[in-house]
């Protein structure tokens, strides 16, 4: 598969972000292209969807490639951290998954409850990486949430950079990427 | 001198882009910092200032440094062509040169017209670097004529990014990243 700009530009900000000693974890399975590169990247992989199919599909590409270090969980992910702690990282590729059910996706309550509840356990470093597209009715409704809610978030407690591209698309898919700062703990 | 974010990430990027046998410009010098930045990048840098003092100051720098591989032009970035060819990028941190005469800063016309002369000298991954301040009234006007310019640009021959950090300000500064996709030549 040949990445899109945003994904490439997604994972070239993860590769700068995730060591082998990290855990981190895939919110939005999906077709299992982010697990995959997440498991490159780190010691373990949890990944998240709520649509069987996702793990199927993401078992079958593991398992060609002979990969371990990844657990697939059928559950939301407002559910992260009832199943993982330690945690460095946290990508969601929000929309539907391609190639399936498109009344499923991922919604703007079910996202901002997740990053809400991930964020004040992060450690100083850590994050989370949001791909957000606008090409659908659902996704503007979840990227107008996404924004105004970050906007609330304490700058001296994480840092939040925005990436838009191609550029020259009118609704062009973007990235928030919001690191922890320090510790609150 | 700690970097600010934004300036972090230019530099980030353009460390992704400049390898030691590039030659690339810095259009705006200024204080220097991104001249001594890309000296350390690259095989040798061009840079530009209409101010005497730009020139002052980066020189001092570079000797303090020992660094022999840099020319300093005083001329407009309007002229780049005239001095440089086969560059790999041309970058611009737009504004006015701190601590010096706030009523010269780059000016939306000068800005383009310069861009307008670098794109279609820019070979195959070759780029241009934009860091955009909005915080006053000069920057708003800049940053609005390039936005309008570079949706113009056609998507097959230029990828464009825009990166906005941090992005709880009210009006965060931002990188476009301009990138040729494939010579024209």
């Amino acid at each position: 598969m040949k990445k899109t700009l945003i994904l490439e530009t997604a994972h070239l900000l993860l590769s700068k972000h995730i060591t082998k000693d990290d855990i981190v974890v895939d919110a939005t399975m999906g077709n299992g292209y982010d697990t995959l590169y997440l498991a490159s990247l780190a010691k373990k992989v949890y990944a998240f969807d709520i649509q069987k199919q996702a793990l199927i599909e993401t078992k079958k590409k593991l398992d060609e490639q002979n990969i371990k270090h990844v657990e697939l969980i059928l559950d939301t992910h407002e559910k992260i951290n009832q199943y993982v702690s330690n945690y460095k990282g946290v990508v969601f590729n929000l929309g539907y998954l391609p190639n399936a059910d498109k009344s499923i996706t991922t919604t703007k309550e079910s996202t901002l409850n997740a990053i809400n509840q991930i964020l004040p356990n992060l450690k100083t470093n850590g994050f989370i990486l949001l791909v957000i597209y606008i090409g659908h009715e659902q996704g503007k409704i979840e990227s107008k949430a996404i924004q105004d809610y970050i906007k609330t978030l304490d700058p001296t407690l994480y840092k939040i950079a925005k990436i838009e591209l191609p550029y020259q698309n009118n609704q062009p898919p973007y990235i928030i990427f919001i690191q922890k700062e320090k510790d609150e703990g």
